[in-house]
């Protein structure tokens, strides 16, 4: 099969699976490159359909529609997990370029094989065993102690679908309800990082300095880069790490390795195979954003410089607050918007046109400086004012400096 | 007339008249806050309608097609200057927004018009006269010497409409063909110099620093921020005087003041009403891009920090080679791309998805650094490859270092 190229502007026509903010914010990058990112979205409210020319409306498990969305693209690819390994195969079987192929993402989708993957790659990761029945974790338990961290092997993400499982009675409640789990250690960590690497079909890698991610109830809420006080060995090695595994697994595009810093080392806690929260920081605080990077590995571009532009950068997602768009009653949005632009004019907006709900990831901003605390006090303050209308006290002043 | 807010996201909504790059480039930061530009275009293939969501096919001259466009966005602005002023002053009747206002743009529609508005301030500019004979422009040219430069007041831009008239039969030649002319004194300029500023309705402005522009045969080729070696007191000079003009001409949104630079100071050459091409280096290299701004400014939302990202920074065009698309015989554009990628990992490339024609600006490419010899090398080395397929040999070993 030839390389398909726009027929218009000679140039390539990526496809991606999912019409969250991460096609949204691909799109963008996709524009610089002089293309148009091809959405495939099962809503036109979806954020990247509400902002993209080509978009192709259906579902990600409907084979039919993948098959539309790759037809004419130079290749495909996603932005999340969720479509099945089998319609993969299938759009190779037709001759589609599918990146990262669906061997590698494999990886990203299912957390038992990753975990035999890394076991047999010999790289750090928690102590774990796949569980069946109460007595298999509780024979787990008796080497790695109570309680056990229970997670389904697939489908999870933000937090969905991991339990932390005090006694055998209550995973047997789980594994009745689940079928097979996976049983983790649950791991003394000192704080969680993440390592982005993005890997070309060519085999060139690149990597992004490695960063501390702050999560709050499962959910990424900061990412500090580069991660504060690690020391360049550890760094290095993390960097090492995430290369390693692109490397074996034979990614194609983004990869984060999620990793937990222990008083040890690292330990590898879960991939992404596509742009990732971890990396929001990388559009401005990178020469290259990962979602960029993502386009140019997934075409077998080369890569570009992952040079920071600033010592230190904080990104803070705005989590939907306590109240539903109904029960609103502070300021409206384009009011709040207002307000944040004049009290940050260099905090660096990044809305993603999503309905309010608790929880859920609306926007991030991200600041830019040389001294820790005092971005992070713009970063979190504008965020939180963002997704409440409410000025934090702690955070008050922060700005005024 | 209330301001209306996209009825999903509850953001505003820009409409702008105009399928160029700059609405392309204007709809990539609309993404950033949340919004969705509206594009009015003349043709799918414009450059901005190949990305945007919200495409109005019509054309700019056509007052129904301007209503559509206008009817349910938040303010209605430009990516060109070619809407009549009548249809403005309907739109304004009928109660849309419209920024910059008629008012105010006629500035950058009509020469003549700036140059009485320029004189009745006071401003700097070049001795000028409104001529309509050949006798007019022999009088004119008693005291401003020959060569005169005669421009038609409207229609041009790049180097169009702008002639350099060596004798009054020339001159009398040209006003038989275009009726009412410009006539400037030609100017002993050192070099070309922009101050771009944006205002909000509020009246709030912000300035970046002043850039040299480097035109060949009338169109911008190269820009370097800041213009190297003006120093502190003429900048600001140069900055207070685009604040003065977009204060007196009310303008609101972006506003660049082309000058010449002489031996004794400033002149101002003309005035562009919009993001303009002597402010592209601002997307890599200012903390808030022209775009942006401009979206901000047009929507009465606070401005953005002008701050620059590195020392210095250079922005060059890629404009169409000497071989037409049909006669291309050098690598094909994607390959080019591939090659740009790979020489200059650091170069950042805007590609606007246009077809490719001798002279027309098909992308253009930033670095930044702190040196400008190397800054500039690498920027423009890059946009000739990107034009021509050909390595510049003056250039070749520039970006080994």
């Amino acid at each position: 099969m030839a390389t398909p190229l726009h027929p218009r502007t000679g140039l390539p026509v990526v496809a991606m699976v999912g019409g969250g903010q991460l096609s949204r914010m691909t799109h963008q990058a996709a524009i610089a490159l002089g293309q148009s990112l091809r959405v495939l979205a099962t809503d036109p409210a979806e954020s990247a359909a509400l902002v993209a020319a080509d978009v192709v409306l259906g579902d990600h498990r409907d084979l039919a529609a993948l098959r539309t969305v790759a037809d004419g693209a130079t290749v495909l690819t996603f932005d999340h997990e969720h479509v099945p390994t089998e319609h993969l195969r299938a759009l190779e079987d037709d001759g589609h370029r599918v990146a990262p192929g669906p061997a590698a993402l494999v990886h990203a989708q299912d957390k038992l094989v990753l975990r035999r993957a890394l076991t047999e790659a010999g790289e750090p990761q928690p102590a774990w065993a796949e569980v069946r029945t109460g007595a298999d974790v509780a024979r787990f338990a008796a080497t790695a102690g109570w309680p056990v961290v229970l997670k389904t092997p697939r489908g999870g993400y933000d937090g969905k679908g991991v339990f932390v499982v005090p006694d055998e009675e209550f995973a047997a409640e789980l594994l009745a309800a689940h079928g097979t789990l996976l049983a983790e250690q649950r791991v003394e960590m000192v704080r969680e990082l993440s390592a982005q690497v993005a890997r070309s079909p060519f085999g060139q890698v690149s990597v992004w300095p490695v960063v501390e991610t702050v999560q709050r109830d499962g959910v990424c809420n900061e990412v500090y880069a580069p991660a504060p006080g690690l020391s360049e060995e550890k760094a290095t090695a993390a960097q090492e790490l995430a290369v390693r595994i692109a490397d074996r697994l034979g990614v194609v595009g983004m990869l984060a390795v999620e990793l937990f810093e222990t008083a040890d080392g690292v330990l590898v806690n879960e991939l992404a195979m596509r742009p990732h929260n971890s990396g929001h920081w990388t559009i401005e605080g990178a020469r290259t954003s990962q979602f960029e990077q993502h386009l140019r590995a997934v075409l077998d571009y080369p890569l570009g410089s992952t040079a920071m532009t600033a010592p230190v950068v904080v990104m803070a997602n705005v989590l939907g607050g306590a109240a539903s768009a109904e029960d609103w009653t502070g300021p409206a949005l384009d009011e709040r918007v207002h307000h944040l632009l004049a009290h940050w004019p260099d905090v660096k907006l990044h809305w993603y046109g999503k309905g309010q709900r608790r929880g859920r990831k609306l926007g991030h901003v991200t600041a830019l400086g040389d001294d820790l605390a005092e971005v992070r006090a713009r970063a979190v303050a504008a965020a939180r004012y963002l997704a409440d209308g409410v000025v934090d006290p702690a955070f008050a002043f922060a700005d005024e400096h």
